[in-house]
């Protein structure tokens, strides 16, 4: 009799943004002609950028004739795009990435869910609390984690590190050695982020004790401070420890085109064992790469028009950013994020819990939010708003939330 | 300190199609001026169909303009495409498929390689002998395989079934009970098929000893003969025991396209709980899905043009398979397949090994195969052709081995 992976149903059954979206679908069929402003799930709404359309419209082009037809891509991707990457991304930066260190994959959700393939089953991981649910899900898919303790909202063999006002929502070296470390910045879902000197300090406790670090930078584009790093291997030593998440999603609009890339340096080892390597054939044997359109539309991000187009997008949602964390201080909150980061993340008032407010904010002012509680136990009491709506709607969800009056936190 | 998945130093250390490109860049170093013809990977090489491209152009264009930009995708897939596989792939052979058993996918690759993550470890897996390598090597990878035989060239802990001319190429129900028992057909590498009442009899097996089916049908559209299955489902209890992948890289040349699905019906259980919701949750938790002008251009393989023209493209490719089987069976070789696959199995002449001959043929013709040990030990002394290169490359190919005389097997 065949035996399924028991570690699934070990899963709380219940996932955030479906809970979200049962509770405003209960709202608009009771308030059908109240217009709800969404400003809960990251995802973008402006149309992808006219350099990436017309590499898009040029590739279709190129498939529909025998001779500039593509089959099967090579495995780890593309080498026009790999080397845009490395070009672009990294010796720009003044980091040097061979292009056999990059990885291109559909998205860094693919990509930070199957990373765990590669890794022992006992191997404890540490995480940022709150934080993106997906690296602690796959971990208990795996089986690393313990079990649930639904009182507490955690695994029982995570290593949490809280990151709340107190600590300006940086996390803290673990008083436990773990031996696979998540680290996300820009922030998903504080939109805080650390300084260089902050980060190299991580890179450096993790050559100390032996961990590997899964470094997250899909909101890399959205750094304006000079002294924040986009890649953490703008920090000495990190090849030897740390693996790099990118994504085309928020810098590119990518969310429903998928394209993003793993970078595993080769100094990346267990013992004699190149990491690299491993992912290299976990990527061969279970993934057939990105789409070669998708490909091309990814490395005219890189152009000249390419990168002018995005950085203009990214300008907007900055500038939402702005409108929602001015308008919310103005009301007297409490808030981070948005300087960085896309993601505004702010103190609930009067002591309200995370579904408190969310409840407040769709039924005062028919504007949805997620709550910080969502993204894991010291997220309680806080509360995300994505900068990725339009102008006009973002503006209106600040009026209205100002017009429910001043608040003390 | 991190440790890393020691399985996948299990891994025989090369790759079947690595070794051919290398072997075959030897030889064109060595003469640059010959002409390769390369029948080996099963790649295709007609370009998509003008319905296809269509369909990309206009989705390129909806992504263009505020209104019509697609973010993150259903989980699942968009229902559009969702309701046009039901339709077209299921009812229209009698099945009932509902949308929520139908799982967009990147490919098929993906898909039997990620399969293994709602299994637990501690299942034994039954597989052809010879296999496309993704099954096996990805269960090693889980380590469910055991321990690798370099002198026998297989897994200790795997139930393998021999599929050689003694039995037409059709496996026996194993004497073994297998928890996990992968089929494809048409076959990969073999070409072969097996009737509806001859899958009956592994449905009827598979509920009996209750193991679950991983049932390959990547290449059902190049089924020409009415008595064989296009779909598991057709045969009685299939929902209670089988799992069904597909793909559009072979029926509408997505090799470098990517898209595919898998179909869990909700009957498959083990206990009370549902196959369905195991994948559901892996795939809402680990993919972001395929993107969108993928999901609108798999859709147009299912519109009247569409269906013509893909047909016409299977069509083109079984020509070439006709001028294989035909041209070898000339020169006396001892053939199979090409009937309902693109693939041409043929046993070695004069008792060659599978890479003697590769050898042979890359030399002596300078025509490129694929080695039939390659796909595992019963594989030995037999070689595959396909049929997806161009007719006229696969009309030289043919003349070439049939001028190095006539052969008896």
């Amino acid at each position: 009799m065949f035996k399924i992976n028991e570690n699934y149903l070990k899963l709380p059954g219940s996932y955030l943004f479906s809970d979200i979206a049962k509770k405003v679908k209960a709202f608009t069929d009771a308030n059908p002609d109240n217009k709800i402003i969404r400003l809960g799930i990251g995802d973008v709404t402006l149309p992808l950028a006219p350099a990436v359309i017309e590499a898009l419209h040029k590739a279709t082009d190129e498939m529909a004739v025998k001779e500039n037809f593509k089959g099967y891509a090579p495995d780890l991707g593309y080498e026009f795009l790999r080397s845009a990457i490395a070009l672009h991304d990294f010796k720009a930066r003044g980091v040097d990435i061979a292009i056999d260190e990059i990885f291109i994959s559909d998205g860094a959700k693919s990509d930070s869910g199957n990373i765990g393939d590669i890794f022992d089953v006992n191997n404890k991981i540490a995480v940022c609390d709150p934080v993106y649910p997906v690296y602690v899900d796959t971990n208990a898919m795996s089986g690393r984690t313990g079990e649930y303790q639904p009182d507490l909202g955690k695994w029982s063999n995570v290593i949490y590190m809280p990151c709340t006002i107190e600590n300006n929502f940086a996390p803290q070296l673990p008083e436990e050695t773990p031996d696979i470390i998540y680290l996300c910045f820009p922030n998903n879902p504080t939109g805080s982020t650390i300084n260089k000197a902050e980060l190299q300090k991580w890179v450096d406790y993790a050559n100390k004790v032996g961990a590997v670090i899964i470094y997250d930078a899909a909101y890399e584009a959205y750094i304006s401070e000079a002294d924040v790093p986009h890649s953490i291997y703008e920090c000495d030593g990190a090849k030897t420890c740390a693996i790099e998440l990118r994504s085309f999603s928020k810098n590119a609009g990518f969310t429903g085109t998928r394209l993003g890339f793993t970078v595993i340096p080769k100094e990346l080892k267990c013992g004699e064992v190149m990491v690299n390597s491993l992912w290299a054939r976990r990527q061969g044997t279970k993934f057939n790469g990105a789409p070669y359109i998708i490909q091309v539309a990814g490395t005219a991000v890189y152009s000249e028009e390419g990168k002018k187009q995005t950085k203009e997008q990214i300008a907007y949602y900055m500038n939402n950013a702005k409108v929602i964390k001015d308008g919310l201080l103005d009301a007297g909150y409490s808030v981070s994020g948005g300087v960085n980061a896309p993601y505004i993340w702010l103190k609930t008032p009067d002591k309200m819990t995370s579904w408190e407010f969310f409840d407040y904010l769709l039924n005062e002012a028919n504007v949805v939010g997620t709550p910080g509680s969502g993204f894991g136990p010291s997220g309680e009491g806080y509360f995300r708003l994505t900068a990725f709506g339009t102008y006009e709607n973002t503006l209106e969800a600040i009026e209205r939330i100002k017009k429910l009056g001043s608040v003390t936190t």
